[in-house]
């Protein structure tokens, strides 16, 4: 048994560490993450420069890690790549805060589960729903016991987990529940400033407005208390095409 | 009527200028992109470090014209924040290079206008199939003329437009056909070098070996010199749900 892990909160983050030491439970772990932070680099992939592996020596039972100078999807094809034997599993985080609803589509941690599920290799994204203080304990036991199953069952083709935990004691927390992903809807401010040099700069400060999330959304599930478990797919394909659109981009009639 | 023209090749590609020259026959156009190339930035956001917008000149009868630090999804977010009043509809290209099947994920042009149809904004993404030496008549003027009829129609929501069109010119350029995104499956390959301090480096240089390039297709629809339209959505929630990952999750029985 042959585990990836990785995340984008960087290689010394502790939410990789506490991940790597229950998933050393289960197998053989191979750690290949991003040098520093890389939150909301989205499913970006390194063309346009060379990169770079050092070995790093982490305080978990793992049979070697790696820092990289690229994004976390980046992490997953130079774990695979060159012949280097293909994990059974990818499982990316724990991230320190959340990834709901279109977070989903900004989150490196989800995009490096997303990368493993292209190649074909079961995934998981496991994120905790706290920036400030985050509690490893409980949401690293049950990646585990969501790891085991897995691998035992396997998911089902280009699909990954996208697995987010409230920030509670294994006591309180809820059970799992599977959901959908919510939408929200955020009014865009940009936090504008100066310089010492009188230039300006700005800071995103978005917050959201509108939120879909209604019961059965992972947003929801967190609200309760809830482990929440989404399937997430990567099929981009709109079908809900509803006849109009072939005329509206000049399609010759057949 | 208010067009924003974004990209990920930056705001000196010649793709950019022949797309906001064609757009500025339909109305006002601001350009918003990124102050050098960002090609595969994915739908990354910028959070952690702070942006800068710097006005620019273009040989092109725009509005205004920013450049940005930011990734082409930056660059919608600066161009909608504070009260900017919003684009009737966002332009992202023209790409030097196809975005074809799940090259739609890791896409700067294609997420820029991803976060346009996030913001509930009409938008557009628009590739030309060739890298060295692209023509960009043929798609330019099918882009003001899809432009025009996306302004007038409206799209459906939370969906945006993915063109690609072949590089050929008018006279040869085949009909445009609404198409589903193909899928392809790489062999991820590392090109190990040593720099000159003897320390090595890495380039990714993997190829498609599998591909479903069946008719309907966008890949299909490029290959026989059509101008390929797929309809994009983003909901990422897996919805084929068989029954059985309840079970596996380790979500309580009803």
């Amino acid at each position: 048994m042959r585990i990836l892990i990785t995340n984008d909160d960087g290689i010394g983050a502790p939410g990789l560490l506490a991940l790597a030491r229950e998933m050393a439970e289960l197998g053989e772990v191979l750690v290949v993450a991003p040098e520093r932070q890389q939150s909301a680099a989205g499913h970006g992939i390194t063309l346009h420069k060379p990169l770079r592996m050092e070995p790093m020596s982490l305080d978990a039972p793992v049979v070697e890690a790696l820092a990289t100078n690229g994004t976390p999807a980046d992490c997953v094809i130079l774990a695979t790549a060159n012949g280097r034997p293909e994990p059974d599993l990818v499982v990316s985080g724990i991230n320190m805060g959340a990834n709901l609803a279109e977070e989903v589509l900004y989150s490196g941690t989800c995009s490096a589960a997303m990368e493993g599920a292209l190649l074909g290799i079961n995934s998981i994204a496991v994120s905790v729903a706290e920036y400030a203080a985050p509690i490893f304990e409980a949401s690293a036991a049950y990646a585990r016991q969501l790891a085991s199953r897995v691998i035992e069952e396997g998911l089902p083709e280009d699909v990954f987990l996208n697995v987010n935990v409230p920030n509670l004691p294994a006591g309180e927390l809820g059970a799992p529940v599977l959901t959908r992903l919510g939408r929200r809807r955020y009014v865009n401010e940009l936090d504008r400033r100066q310089d010492p040099r009188g230039r300006d700069y700005y800071w995103f400060s978005g917050e959201p407005t509108e939120c879909d999330c209604e019961p059965g959304t992972d947003v929801a599930a967190v609200l309760a208390g809830n482990i929440s478990v989404t399937p997430v797919h990567f099929d981009l394909t709109w079908r809900g095409n509803n006849g109009c659109l072939g005329a509206l981009i000049g399609e010759p009639e057949e």
